[in-house]
This record gives structure tokens, sequence and C-alpha cells, in this order.
């Protein structure tokens, strides 16, 4: 069961009407791509998040640019809101019709449409997700670094600003994405950006659409970079006595400069839920799994002197997955960790924390983290892209059982008061949507917030884009 | 002499009024550091562009935000524009008072606030030059890579989104620039951003900033990525028969991947002036400066995979540049090229052209208007970040010959709309100003620059931050 939304987003909930002459006119152009099957609207009035929150009046499936614009026209002449709409795995409720509205989903909108490999870049639809998008340039000896856990589309990726485990070599959505087209709130097209690999041509209009999760537009395409594959990958396991050994190792790895392509924290509880799930036979202790690029002697440095700093804390000798599918195996268990956790205990809801610190002070506010979550008795999973100083709590609730809730939201209420204060912020890569907007007021000021608000007024003026998410208008 | 601004950019010089009770206001409050003297005032109404615009009406010396706040305030309430000035390097008239209004210099606010090493990054006041904060952090083993020719302020590089020679390995002041304190139109003051490495808190205000060219804020703090000292640095100097064989070495490095800290290209016009102004004794031939950094094995591996690949093309051996007072004459003098070039052709005025293409485009963007420089007969140098698709022709006209300006604008126009259609950007690193609106409207579609003007519209709806930039209101 999901819960009622807590009492402060109340005010956000103001289901406007959706005026039946508008869906006639949307199932006037898009006939059967227009449904309002209420299988179909609950399927897209959800995500990962753990609201009940009424679905959208309609769901438009759309497979162009002129598709999504005339939606967003009709939408406009109307004032009725709007949802932009991937694979659904959003975990901060972006995806809740709070005011009503119609959905518009781009998942059909799945076509790589341009691969220049001679530049490193490819333009994709929004519906590609990031796993298509690296099968299908496979043959051109690049691939494309973004990995949060889910197979996220492109769209949904770049308005959330995403990153993943790779983001502490490669950079997050917000270093990758090069261009956009958008479909403005009363549905004319622009874009943003060129193929140029920098460019100081007025307003960064890529990096304002980038992470307004729907808010500002509908991303129609997406331009990002690429990356050629290393001639060498090793990835490692390491276990550690403790968490904060694993912790103070990543900790001196970035300090060092070393060029790490990823380094991934897992608690035992997480190990011990990732072996139930996929059949690992790990260790159940806190580990990193890392993985190392460059050449096959860069490779090499690098693991040495990793292993180096490891042991200094009483790391383990590194466990090598060296062939591809073993490193597959790995990282795909890596990115299952929150799937496998929700199967940990049948039923619950996992509250996930998002916090991301300076890499100095990513031990403070980790471990005293780690003994409240400890001391409330909450099951809890532990997963981190430790380099980047960003880490998940997965808090696993009874959703029937309010106390549980009310325990995991003060645990993360002290966790980003902690992460601000050592100054981090309440959102590595998640977004804010409807559960972090308090937070954002704490963390960027009520100025700040103010500055966005204004920009949104401007350019959504009916404030029809995703209304109620990030902050209240 | 400097000339008229463009027919076309008449409409953006409306000389408001200065009122008396304004200048009063700022006199009262910073006595002798706001003057009104005609020689302070011309020299804050100029810089490396070649316009002549009536100097602001008067220059207030900021030594804090509060200060700054303060100037604002008073401006807002009068509405007189606000131009915010660092060290005047500029190429394209951002700090012409083509309104009139106050300038507002922060050369003074020049204090390193927080060096936190341990998370590689520094916070620093907007008058930071970039030489300074180099020279502040040396002990720490990190640097500051963002290189733009001269020696500008952190503030104004921020506001430009420079880059320079390192950008290639190091990204530009859009990726660099972690978060910003601003001082708004109304004269309030705003955090963008916190130290964490990355967020999706909401709008990106830091990069909304970042290039918005003081027509947004004032910025009076910035918090910049630092980077550890590589282990080894290696500058080698290549000679090549042809600007083509450079060229062609160049994408070849950049698509296998190489991750080369800096590869510039320079033409024979502009050695021959390097060497004049910095007797360095080049070989007079089109080439490459290169500098590898990372472990001693790594600059190996770089260096002779480098070499293999300009072999291919005709290079000839690398000289090495291996001490590092060697390495900063190579790079001082690099840097210089713009003013050993203004000293080639007494009481000349440059023309810098900034177009950045895609790599596979280089080639054919470059060669074409290499041969329509060539045929102009306009004396000129060409220098380029090429390992990123942007270089520079700087066209060197008397300003006493209209003509002569007249074939340089040309030129310019021939190769924008070149670099366009290349999908390329007319501004890689200097920004638009007042010299590249309407190329700003060709690049990004009157939709795009529609977007920026309602944001600042909203932002500014007195039209008092450095208004008659980027875009025509």
């Amino acid at each position: 069961m999901n819960a009622p939304l807590p009492s402060h987003l109340l005010p956000e909930i103001a289901q406007r009407d959706t005026p039946t002459a508008l869906i006639d006119a949307l199932k006037a152009h898009f006939s059967e791509r227009c449904s309002t099957a209420m299988v179909v609207r609950e399927q897209h009035g959800r995500d990962e998040s753990s609201f009940a929150v009424p679905p959208p009046a309609a769901v438009v499936f759309a497979e162009s640019t002129a598709d999504v614009a005339l939606a967003v026209s009709l939408a406009d002449r109307y004032s009725v809101p709007v949802i932009p709409f991937g694979v659904g795995t959003s975990l901060e409720g972006h995806l809740l019709a709070v005011q009503g509205g119609i959905s518009i989903d781009v998942s059909r909108m799945n076509r790589v449409l341009q691969v220049n490999a001679e530049d490193l870049t490819v333009t994709v639809q929004p519906g590609v997700t990031r796993k298509q998008l690296n099968e299908e340039i496979k043959s051109t000896g690049l691939f494309f670094p973004i990995d949060p856990g889910a197979d996220a589309t492109l769209g949904g990726m770049s308005a959330t600003r995403a990153s993943g485990t790779n983001a502490v070599r490669y950079g997050t959505m917000r270093e990758n994405v090069l261009a956009l087209e958008v479909v403005t709130a009363d549905g004319s097209v622009i874009r943003t950006g060129t193929r140029a690999k920098k460019s100081s041509a007025g307003y960064d209009l890529t990096r304002l659409m980038v992470g307004s999760e729907g808010t500002l537009g509908v991303i129609t395409e997406v331009t990002v970079r690429l990356y050629p594959l290393p001639e060498a990958i090793s990835a490692a396991i390491c276990s550690f006595p403790s968490i904060e050994a694993a912790v103070r190792t990543t900790i001196e790895i970035i300090q060092l400069g070393v060029p790490i392509a990823r380094v991934e924290l897992i608690d035992h509880n997480a190990v011990r839920m990732v072996n139930a799930h996929s059949k690992l036979g790990l260790r159940e202790e806190p580990m990193l799994l890392m993985e190392f690029h460059g050449s096959p002697s860069s490779v090499k440095e690098q693991a040495e002197l990793v292993q180096e700093l490891a042991s200094g804390h009483g790391g383990n000798a590194f466990e090598w997955a060296s062939t591809p599918e073993e490193r597959t195996r790995l990282w795909t268990a890596r990115h299952n960790a929150y799937f496998a956790a929700i199967q940990s205990r049948p039923g619950c809801r996992a509250i996930s924390t998002d916090t991301c610190v300076p890499i100095s002070r990513l031990a403070d506010c980790l471990l005293e983290s780690v003994a409240e979550v400890d001391a409330s008795g909450i099951p809890y999973f532990l997963v981190g892209h430790v380099g980047d100083g960003n880490f998940h709590f997965g808090y696993l609730i009874d959703p029937d059982i309010p106390a549980e809730r009310e325990v995991a939201e003060a645990l993360n209420h002290k966790l980003v008061s902690r992460a601000l204060a050592l100054e981090g912020t309440c959102t590595g890569e998640h977004g804010v949507g409807l559960h972090k907007m308090d937070f954002l007021v704490t963390e960027a000021g009520a100025g700040a917030v103010q500055m966005m608000r204004t920009i949104k007024q401007a350019l959504d003026p009916k404030n029809i884009m995703n209304p109620g998410k990030i902050f209240s208008m």
C-alpha cells in the first residue's frame, strides 16, 4: 500500500480538471495512441516512490517530436498539466500526477538517430535506454558510461541529472549532455547547444534543462558524449573489516588522483541481499567494488596503488573479475541491489536517501548515519558511489506500519541535515521531485529557490509542465 | 582609433541618464572608492575589443560582497546599468557601457577564501586571477588548469565560460565551477550549489550564471575544482609540413582517446610573431605544442603514440621542453601570442574569431578558412585549441582603414557560417558580448534566444545587469 502524501505537500495537490474537450482533441489526433484506460493511467501514475496519488487523466504515446509538440500545445490551450514519462524508474515521485493532467509517454521514441563515432557523440530520441544505447553502438568501439541502477531512458536521465557508478571518472549527465531538443510550455520546439565540445554562446540552456525534472519542457532529443572503450578493463572486489576502513581507503584513492573508473561501497546488508538475489556467493562483509580503465600498464599501476592503500586499512587481497562475463555479472548485481533489497522483505517499500558530500567529509557523514540507523532497528542496506561522496541508504519499511515510515523519514532528515552542514547536497543524483522539496529550500536558500521559481514562472506561465515538483509555486 | 559600433548594434546604444542622486549616494557610501575621474572611467569603459563607446558614469571599487550588493541596490533604485569589471581582458566588448551606467570593479576582491586541498576545491573572491590562484595554492600540490591567454580573473572567466589550452583534458569553466555566490539584479545575495562534486538539487543555477556575461548578476565568490599536479609532465613541439598535417594528427589523437593535456596549433605566422616577441627561435612552420600529464610510464606511452601519429603525417621528431622553466617559457609564449601579434603590426587591432566545431569537421572548417584569409591579403595569425575543435584567427587590421575591417568582418562571417553548417558554435570560449549577437541568433535559433531573453526579463526586469550584451531586449 502506498502512503498518502505527507501533509506539507498537500498544497501541491490541486487536482485540476481535465476538460473532456482536451481528451476529445487528443483522441481525434492520436486515436488509440491516446489511452484513458485505468490500467494504462495507473501504470503511468506511479514510479518507484511510495506515494499514493490519483493517476493522470490520459496517456499519450508520442512517436515523434511533432506528437509531443501537438500534445503540449493542446494541454497549453486547456491549461492542463503535462508529465513526461520514459520507463517509470524515478525514485522521487517525478511521475505522479499531483495536479492531474496528461502523461506523455516517450518510450516509443526510441531510435538512435545519429552516431558520430569520429566525434565521440551520439544523438538519440528520449526513450532510448542506457543499455539499448550501449548495445546499438557496440560495433563503434565506443560506450556511454552513465548508469543509474535502473535501465532508465536518456530523456529521464537528462531530466533528473542522473549519474551512477562511472561518474567518478566520466562525470554525470551534467557533463555528458552536449545538446537537447526540447518542447517548451507553449508547444514550440527549441534546440539547446550544438555538437561542439565547448561553447560560450549565450545562456547554458542545455544545463538549465538537465535536471529540471520536466518542469520546463519535454526533452525530445538528446546528444551525449561517448568514450572509447578502454584498451584494458579490470574489476576487483575488496572486503574490509569495517565500513570505515572501506571509506578511508576511498578517500585516499580520490585524494591521490587515481583515475579510478568505479569505486562502489556495498555494506554487509547489501552484500547479503545481493547474494540472495543474484547467487553471487560474496563474503558478507563491507566491500568496495572497483573498476580500472586505461592501457594495460596504467590499469596495472592503478590497481597496485589501490591494493596498497586498501591493505593499509585492513582490506583483503583483491578478487578479480577479469572476463567481460564476470564483470557484467558483478555490475548487474550491483545495479540490482535496490531490487534485491526490496525482495529481501516481502511487501516492503524502500525509502532511499541520496546525500552527497565533499570527499573529506564522507567518513563523518556516513559513519554517524550508520550508527543512527543501526540504533533504530529499521532494516536497511547501504550502497554508495563513494568516490563521488554520494551514498544511498535504503530504509526497508512496511508501508502498513506508519511508525516505520516516521522513523525512516526522521533518519533521512538527520542525514540530510548532517550532509548540508558538511557542505553537501540532499540529492546527488535522484532529483528533488516531491520528496525533497523542503530539503531543497534548506540547502539552496529561499533566494535561490525563488530564482528557480521565477524562471519557471517566466517559461511556463500557466504552470503546466510537471507542476508541483522541485518547489511549490 | 577604435571603430564606431556597427549599425546593427545601434539599437543597443541607448545611453541612459545616470542621476546625480545615484552618484551622490555612491560617493556618500564609498567615498574615494567611487570615482568619476575621466581617466578611471575610460580605463573601465574599454576592453580588448575594438569599439568606441562612451565610458561608464562612475566606477565603484568593491571590496566585499556587501559593497557589491549595496552598489547594485542603488543602481536598481535608479534603474541604472551595472557592469562588473575584473581586469578588463574581454575580447568581445563585454565591458563597454553601451547604455551608460556604473562599472563595479571587483579587482580588489582578490582573496583566496578557502582552500580544501583534501576535496580538490578552492573558493575565491572574483578578482583573483588564474596565475595568482596557482601561485597561492602551489604548496598544496594541486593546480587550477583553466588558462585563457590573458591572466583573467576567476569572476570574469566564470562570466564568459572561459577555457584555454588545458580544456581538452580538464574541461572549461562549465565543468570546473562547483558553486557561486551572486548578487542579483535587486541587490540580494544568493548561493548556487555546494561543494559536493555532483548534485541533482533543482535548476542548475551555477551553470546558468557561468557564461551569462554579467547579464544576470555580479559574481562575488567562485568555488572551483582543483587537480593534483601530475606526477610527470612532458611538453613537446612538433613541426609539420602543413597546417593540414598538424590538424589531421590532432584529429587522430582525439579519436584514439589519448588523454593529452594540451594540443595547440600555431601557424607559421603566429610562430614568427611569437619568435619576435619572446625570442624563442622556433622553426617558422605550422606546429603543435603538446603536453602530456600522468605517471611517468603513462606520459611515455602517450608521447610515443602521438609521435607515431605525427610521423604518419610528416611531423618532425619532437623537441622536448622537459624542465619546468622551459615549459613555462613555451606556454608563456603561447599565451602571449595575441599580444605578440598585436605588436607585429604597430597600431593594429586584432579581430579575433572563436569558432569551435566537432573534431571530425575541424580540417574542413579550418583549411577552407585559411585559404580565404590568404586570398584576402589581410595579415593574420592562427592559433587553436585544436584538440577541442576550437581555433582563433586574429585578423590584424589597421583601424584607420575601414576597408580592412570590412574584409575582416566578411572573413569572420564566412567562417562562422561554415562552422555552424558543420554543427559547431560561433564562440568556443570568448563569449557573445557585443560582437556575436547576430551569430547567436543564427546559431541557437530565434526560439532559444527568446528563451534566454525571457529568463533575463524575469530575473532582471529593469534590464540593468550589463544590458545590450548577448542579445537585444
